[in-house]
């Protein structure tokens, strides 16, 4: 079983570059928009997980651009979550346009630490979400 | 007696936007830069400032555009603080090319506040390094 | 007569810093996203206006900072257009939480230019849209 | 034979998150530093290389975060370019703390297009270059 989200947001003006399309970086805010919606839709908010005390900074990225993508083109973002071996978690993005043309996609991997950043199991509540829906 | 710093950047491409030139925000991100610099050759870096539980969230700012700058652009920002009232700090900035012409300019207000956001009269170290200077 | 419109968005994690509220210069971004959607409902998307060879490049940004906002809160921005004598517009724009608490108001000022930058009268379409909604 | 470059730059407040940490797009916009300050050894600006009518976009993007980094705190980015099959370009990137502790490595690939994002073959001086020493 698996948890998945879909998202929709307008390109920026300040998320576009002099080549006219957005700046890549951005990729990694409209995932991270993905999976705080992700996350709101399987009832634990990422912002009450945090509030307590468990951060979920990432470990890795990875992007792949595979189309252009204008200032106030509607764009979604395709998140979904799997375990990854017992103590990460992945995050799966695919970024398309409204008439189905891909922008980009990729993933992230997180770790589970406390608020001091040290490396902790994930809680039980996170992970018994992890394995009902992941 | 008034403190002023001056610091050297370039427009980084993540800066431009479609217009070809600056994305308008990221000239408070330079103001930002040059106070940075300022406090630390007032031999008070601000992240230590905040490490004594001392913050200095903005209350009012303000710019004028007064031309572009390209990517890869060498510009300096010059940074001068003065008090505003007895309980907050202003910065002026202004954002400059190498040959001079103008970039930006505009300022800054900063209230003192503990690390919850309360209101707080300046530190007896920070008032004196304020009158020192500014 | 004025024309006015409501975004809702809600503080992406990457607009947050480490005082924990939303770092100051995302507020001229949401100024920009209720400028877009100001456009768009005028029935003049900025994204056309361009695309005709015409921009709207700031000329001057005023902010004050009035409340604090976290990470995922669901905030509002309010856009109104008005002339600024003849050749330029100004936006004002105000962002409050859900609740009515306020958060950032201030303006920015535009002017028209052709696409390389250099200073032009509104078209007549502009001024004409202008006239009839600001 | 492999081009290098090394550049220095502080973690800007605008790179925090609440975490306390940089956010980790901001890692992108590093490497793009890198890639600035390499082109600019090589003779060859990028700004130059887009005035000459072609563009580098970015394929695919790679981030592993090995470590945090504080407000202020003084980083390099080493930055390495090799060449990926007969039409990409691939930098690797690597981010350290002054004393030498990881904060981030990771790689981008690029394209070569023309103005309108249309892919060509890399031009014969930027080939020149590539062979020389990447």
């Amino acid at each position: 079983m698996t948890a998945t989200s879909t998202t929709q947001f307008r390109v920026r003006y300040s998320e576009t570059d002099q080549m006219g399309t957005f700046y890549n970086a951005h990729a990694l805010v409209w995932f991270e928009c993905g999976r705080t919606d992700l996350m709101r839709s399987l009832g634990l908010p990422y912002a009450e997980v945090e509030r307590r005390g468990v951060l979920l900074p990432l470990t890795e990225a990875h992007v792949e651009f595979l189309g252009r993508a204008r200032y106030d083109d509607l764009l979604t973002v395709k998140t979904t979550a799997t375990s990854e071996g017992r103590a990460r978690v992945r995050f799966s993005h695919e970024i398309l346009h409204a008439d189905g043309r891909p922008v980009a996609r990729g993933w992230t991997i997180h770790a589970f630490t406390d608020a001091a950043g040290k490396a902790i199991r994930p809680p039980e509540w996170m992970a018994k979400l992890m394995s009902t829906h992941a």
